[in-house]
């Protein structure tokens, strides 16, 4: 059997064990079936010495690939690379593993995610669109706690839909933005991330075009991208979705507008009352069926955006997403699907034969909290100092950045769109950033074209530590182009 | 436009409400596409004379079909059905529901649902997986919350594959099981329907054979039931799977293997010792991957089962299922996979793509359970009150049914899986006991053929209501069948 070559050291300067990296070295390498099965290692020593390590730390590495069975130890013939049927099955779908990957944008932010665990505060993390901790509203949930502690009798699955008193909860927060529905047109969905799946799953005829604003967040996923629908962004103004830019359908071929009318994901963009009159208008003249991403309704600053395209709707066209996730919690997973019975049940159906319902816990915790009147309160309190980090971060951006970078200022959301000077390489600016701990998210994952935007939030850092960021970033940028 | 000829009463025997029983009736004609948009209602006095019911009632029905824009009201020509674009997309997707429908057995049993939901006492549940109220650990609940409560900082996103203390637990969990694992090798997922979601889409090759047990769980689901895979039954003796039975794979044609090898599912059956082995070799020699659902590990009754495949797994050929559904609460819905760590890696890049993970809450919660030393006690109390109301409820199938039912005495799980004669006609009884409020499980739902058995569970109801459904039952079958 051949002796395998090897030329890679593992990375003395990032915060994964040096085990660990070199079993997720080997780990790589068999998968990706650059490492046959039967091929033999080098005898520890040279193996050791070619990693860079000491003897224990590659015994240890060692251990584990043989814990589970990448590679075994033959008496007589040293150790050989076994693999299992698995790691074989694993080989076999590499189409699979591109199309979870490129919604990553760079192979490496997995490994960042790893650093991530390990040094939180080492890096800097102006991509995640996170509420802060420090916004946590402890209090809210210790009453929630303690509460079901008393109450609690069992905790066995729900109702397929969602526990009653959840939807009951949701229904009347939904009166607070002119939404009038009912518990019965309303599902519980592990975040909004899932209700899409199950749209697309179960809704989605084949071949379809899904018109969304462009760019958008939806562009970043890849859950409308299956083989058999197309999106096709149209582009915004200020006020909004150009929906006359949309092709009319011709016969027998289906569409469906995807729209996130509220604080646009990445842009920030609010679509204005008079635009959503008009799209409403257009999408049943054309019937177009509409998919309302409404993720930071209730994360507005200064003045409440108009309402939703659901409040406005006469027919049961728009299906409405709402979540938690921006606006306290987004480890509770909770989203909720708004839309007349038969959809409503249609998802709930397939819902059941994909994980039998949310956390049941989560549920139940979040009615209370919904139900706490200390819950308007907190959200005020919420929207207030996120108000004020915008601003400090604009004022950020404004004495470090006003020579080489344009904005909107935003009324709402967790994020600015900034569009940099067009000799900032911006992939390339991304790889010295994550090299330097600062995470921020290039633009061109959200559109449907290369641009010139990133996206920084400014929810979860301190102001702070958004500008040490920004700083970090101001650096890297004289640096490396002439701005 | 035509006038819409009605010849349908609502049914004033079951608990959902008359008037939510005439908007399901308007939604299904509709989506079925029986009633066309623009056809006319008749009058309300007509309808309400038609259907039977009060006039009030009727028009609490028609607000609500208005408000989700199924009907509209023309001045001048009265009522129309107007349905919406959403409606008709579901019009065409008659298959995908005919897929979910098939899962349930009874097109009515989603009706059965939802009288659980509004009279849960009414129905003996003698159907469900679901541990028993009376066992649920409130104060292992109430101290976890407490802890939480203090500690809690955030609630944001998770590690990928599940937080870090959870997994610590469950690879300490899994140790008194033989289990040597890490927490690198471990995904934790929203209960192991999910798991075995995220395998079938991820891991399995086009066109594979997927052998496993017959009668098996996993046949009265549709997640391994795509169009490019195919589930072969092999039959079992009383030491488990009779593996020589499987054909040898040929050349080019990839077959996995789906097992539950303790407590079976639904017949209770454990795979002995020595045929695990057995199975293990063969399926090494065969080049064939393993799937281990162990459900129902920790719910034995006098004598811990054999060790796990996983345990006696020396290559990494075994992917283990594990959940807490069934030992403690499945509205945690946590579940979770132990495989190599290229197939963790994979599972999870597919899993952040589905839902960003199981609830954060829930996890933190478990995590604190499973810390918790009096865990031990719990469970050891749990499996001691199961024991003895399984017993109870072969004390009341020999007092009732020895002339016409034979069965084993189950060593663990929730389940006796009974034969009736040949002359009991089991979809006749099923309708018939359902009418009546009792809930079992056909046989044929698990099973690759029909077969004359039932599935009853001892688990959830009370030994008292058990002899009550047990009582009807046995009424029901001396009134319709010669026995």
């Amino acid at each position: 059997m051949a002796l395998l070559s090897i030329n890679w050291q593992p990375d003395k300067q990032v915060a994964t064990p040096i085990y660990q990296q070199i079993t997720n070295y080997f780990q790589e390498q068999i998968a990706k079936g650059n490492w046959a099965v039967g091929a033999k290692l080098p005898a520890q020593r040279k193996l050791a010495e070619q990693f860079g390590v000491n003897r224990s730390t590659l015994i240890t590495a060692l251990d584990e690939l043989m814990a589970v069975g990448l590679i075994t130890s033959n008496p007589g013939s040293g150790m050989v690379i076994s693999g299992n049927h698995w790691s074989s099955l694993l080989a076999e779908h590499v189409n699979w593993s591109q199309y979870v990957k490129a919604g990553q944008f760079k192979p490496n932010s997995h490994a960042l995610q790893k650093i991530n665990q390990f040094e939180t505060d080492a890096v800097i993390r102006l991509s995640t669109g996170e509420p802060a901790p420090e916004q946590f509203p402890r209090p809210l949930f210790q009453r929630a706690f303690a509460h079901l502690g008393e109450q609690l009798t069992s905790l066995n699955y729900t109702e397929p839909a969602g526990i009653l008193a959840l939807r009951q909860q949701i229904a009347r927060h939904l009166e607070k933005v002119g939404i009038h529905t009912h518990p019965e047109n309303i599902l519980i969905t592990s975040g909004s991330l899932q209700a899409l799946q199950l749209v697309s799953m179960s809704l989605f005829p084949k071949d379809a075009t899904i018109y969304t604003e462009a760019p958008t967040y939806v562009k970043s996923l890849h859950v409308f991208q299956s083989a058999h629908t197309h999106l096709a962004g149209i582009p915004m103004d200020s006020q909004g979705l150009a929906y006359w830019q949309m092709n009319a359908p011709t016969q027998g071929h289906h569409a469906i507008l995807y729209t996130i009318p509220t604080f646009n994901n990445p842009t920030g963009i609010v679509m204005s009352a008079e635009r959503r009159q008009q799209v409403l208008q257009t999408a049943q003249e054309h019937r177009l069926p509409i998919l309302e991403d409404a993720a930071y309704q209730d994360v507005w600053f200064d003045q409440q955006p108009p309402q939703p395209l659901k409040a406005l709707d006469k027919t049961g066209n728009v299906i409405y997403f709402g979540s938690i996730s921006k606006s306290l919690a987004p480890g509770l997973r909770i989203g909720w699907t708004v839309a007349a019975k038969p959809v409503i049940d249609r998802l709930t159906d397939v819902r059941m034969q994909t994980d039998y319902g949310a956390s049941s816990l989560s549920q139940l915790v979040l009615a209370e909290i919904l139900a706490d009147p200390e819950y308007e309160t907190y959200q005020a309190d919420f929207r207030s100092v996120l108000t004020k980090k915008a601003a400090a971060a604009e004022q950020i951006l404004h004495h470090y950045w006003d020579d080489f970078a344009t904005w909107q200022t935003p009324t709402g959301g967790f994020y600015l769109w900034v569009r940099l000077a067009d000799n900032i390489n911006i992939p390339k600016l991304f790889d010295l950033a994550t090299a330097h701990n600062v995470l921020f998210n290039p633009g061109s994952i959200y559109d449907f074209q290369p641009n010139q935007y990133i996206r920084l939030s400014f929810s979860y850092e301190s102001s702070d530590r958004f500008e040490q960021g920004i700083k970090i970033l101001t650096d890297l940028i004289h640096a490396n182009f002439n701005v």
